[in-house]
């Protein structure tokens, strides 16, 4: 199914593009990715609107359709890979992880402007402030319940891989770019994300990338 | 099925309440409404932490199980309703109500800040700035290119009413209720929107609360 392309931002900082893209690998699919360097994330550029009906990366082309918004191309890529259980199959689970999916594409505003997703960086010393404060208490509030409720039978929030992983990876990067301090569920949970196979191959990409945006590099050294 | 129980907010201003509502109306379903009447929408508050677990509504109660962001409660209802049909029957229009869908929960931030839903008023004189200008235009490109690829056999987005219509529903209502000035298929497709039975029963109950939240209310009367 060589038909399947993925259009991507920086693999440095765009977490939505990330979403999507590991959702794709761990369903096995073989797709090809394009690159579209951004200048900032989130922004709309005529260059992605090529690609992209809403200029937005990520967005998944097959054939003649094309796909966007990180949650529709994970439901696209369930139903077309139904064999890799991209969402859980107890109906209650599956309805959780749709829930915790769309909390996380809808919320954490204070988490994600105060630490933008870098992952080619351990950043020490940033100052999180109290809205981003909530918001990383509210994740790992998240995480340990999926992980208590239905974690059993493997080490993802669901047990094996879902959906709700592939929304949650760019918050597990974050935390550890930053060296947020996380409860024991959740540090064992960054490092089950972390340790990936594909996440380590698209970190090992970022690290390729010549593009730098320069807001996101000055977190945390302003004033050095 | 009347172990169905929908948290939601005030009905005059909680659009998310509204799609939520929306699906479960179109979907036939019997369910139990509780309002939960907020200081201002969006905001997480103790009492709706009883029953939601991010703390937002809307959120769905089935027996033991509690659903919660609107789309993952769309979601849960097209699994539970087949028949329904809450969303497209064909593949790639399921996609694409599916990123319409997406893009309506994640994006239009300048829209829903400088038009924020009333319902139960008709405003005038608001100034638009440019950002929320650009989100009309984007939402009339997304209304357009929908009715005209998929909008066969039907008035709304891909022709029988789908979770994608209660997803723009609010955004309909905030047209109206501001004068925004549409293009003619956008125009058609707010009237048919509004004439849904249940979109009028919502209203009427919306005109029977008691609750007023200023800050909305004072939208376009500043200086009057």
């Amino acid at each position: 199914m060589a038909e399947l392309t993925l259009y991507i931002g920086n693999r440095t900082y765009s977490s939505w593009s990330l979403r999507a893209w590991l959702v794709l690998k761990q369903a096995g699919a073989d797709f090809e990715e394009v690159v579209i360097p951004l200048r900032a994330p989130g922004t709309r550029t005529l260059e992605i609107q090529r690609y992209s009906p809403s200029g937005k990366v990520p967005a998944l082309q097959h054939g003649a359709l094309t796909i966007w918004e990180s949650l529709a191309i994970a439901e696209y890529a369930a139903e077309i890979f139904p064999a890799a259980k991209l969402w859980p199959e107890a109906r209650d689970a599956r309805a959780v992880a749709r829930s915790v999916s769309a909390e996380m594409a809808s919320s954490f505003t204070a988490l994600r402007t105060a630490l933008p997703m870098n992952v080619r960086r351990k950043i020490q010393g940033v100052a999180i402030t109290d809205a981003a404060s909530e918001d990383i208490a509210r994740v790992q509030v998240i995480w340990n319940d999926c992980r208590s409720r239905f974690g059993q039978g493997g080490e993802f929030l669901f047990g094996r891989f879902s959906v709700a992983d592939a929304m949650y990876a760019p918050v597990a990067t974050r935390f550890d770019t930053y060296g947020v301090e996380l409860d024991a569920v959740s540090r064992r949970y960054v490092a089950s994300i972390l340790g990936l196979p594909a996440m380590q191959a698209w970190v090992a990409k970022a690290r390729e990338e010549p593009h730098i945006i320069e807001a996101y590099e000055a977190i945390g050294v302003v004033g050095v």
